[in-house]
């Protein structure tokens, strides 16, 4: 089990969070990652409705989650964290130069040219629901963000993971996939579902979710209090 | 001088492009990073006001500028075409591992937590500035864009460069900080300002520019045929 109050890896994590919130923070990425190596690791958990602690802000600049240490490194942003994690472990990063690189590639794709464009449905749905002009964004907002996944649905066409073997890459697009969890925008590209379900059915990213949801609590429901 | 018609390491770049893009497009991060470490390389030239043909979604799956390729790798996406060129190069990423990570952490902060916030503020302004929602939604989307730059330039404090030395996170960082170029919102906080002054004033950055302005061609005027 790579949870262990004794390890030396330490992530950070949040307790107590909205449920629009659970299962997508991203430590989760991290979690995983640990878990398809069998690494052993920590939290430190933060009121996820609070702001994070001035100190916090020494490790993570943002107040992010998650943030990340061990006895070599002191690092933030999952993208980050990942490719430290996959740099010395071939089940997370392959050795041959050419295939670790598209790999690399892939995973600041999911970070860079895929993320920010769902991340703005999930502001518009969820962040703003409550604004006059959020309504109106909405065909834009999706148009470019489905633009983007027929550009990942057609790089992935029939293959299994995004870029050889199974990589952080799809630790990351994986992840990221989810975001839209709440629309049937995934759905229309049955290649891009069925690949996120494969992901989701890894034994480490199911691993990593239980122990996220087992930290976090109860979801707390907006609007009562 | 980096560019070299017989040089093996290629860059994607761009000719013919509306003004609003000129010395915004992604290639000059890369070229950049070339000129830093004296690396020659050639373009291939596309048109800026075009598709990109098929073939170059081989190279390129989102059709986006730049994509990268040596003797080694085929790469795209520039933060990993910056981590590639940094491997081998401490005049772009330090040896020290602590060090060297932390650096990796800013470049991806400032593509994953920096630069969406950025370009949405860019998006509404520029590509969705006829719409009528576009008006409303920007004093919500430019309240996000200055907490991520308070948390910035918090980090920065007094600092040159952000994590150390001059490193490839300098690099993305400054040219994200360019996209705002329109605005006074970087201004707002006068150490960053100073910070992206300092980046742009190195020979290599100006270098690049200028390097990317000729291939470019003259600015297109939007709203004329």
């Amino acid at each position: 089990m790579p949870l262990d109050p004794n390890a030396t890896t330490v992530v950070s994590a949040m307790r107590n969070l909205p449920d629009f919130a659970h299962g997508l923070v991203r430590d989760v990425r991290v979690r995983w990652a640990l878990g398809e190596i069998g690494r052993p690791y920590r939290t430190e958990l933060y009121e996820g409705m609070q702001p994070r602690p001035d100190e916090y802000r020494q490790w993570q600049p943002f107040g992010q989650i998650p943030a990340f240490r061990d006895e070599r490194v002191e690092l933030f942003e999952s993208g980050a964290i990942l490719l430290y994690l996959g740099q010395d472990d071939e089940r997370l990063l392959p050795r041959d130069e050419r295939a670790r690189w598209r790999a690399t590639a892939w995973l600041i794709a999911a970070l860079n040219s895929v993320e920010p464009m769902l991340m703005q449905i999930v502001m518009l749905d969820i962040f703003y629901a409550g604004k006059d002009w959020a309504k109106a964004a909405r065909p834009d907002v999706t148009g470019l963000a489905e633009q983007r996944l027929k550009a990942v649905s057609d790089a992935l066409g029939d293959s299994e993971w995004i870029a050889g073997g199974f990589t952080i890459a799809d630790i990351m697009l994986v992840t990221v996939l989810r975001n839209l969890r709440h629309t049937q925008i995934v759905a229309a590209f049955p290649n891009l579902a069925a690949y996120q379900a494969r992901g989701e059915a890894r034994p480490a990213f199911r691993q990593a979710l239980a122990d996220q949801a087992a930290e976090l609590g109860p979801p707390i429901k907006m609007g009562e209090d």
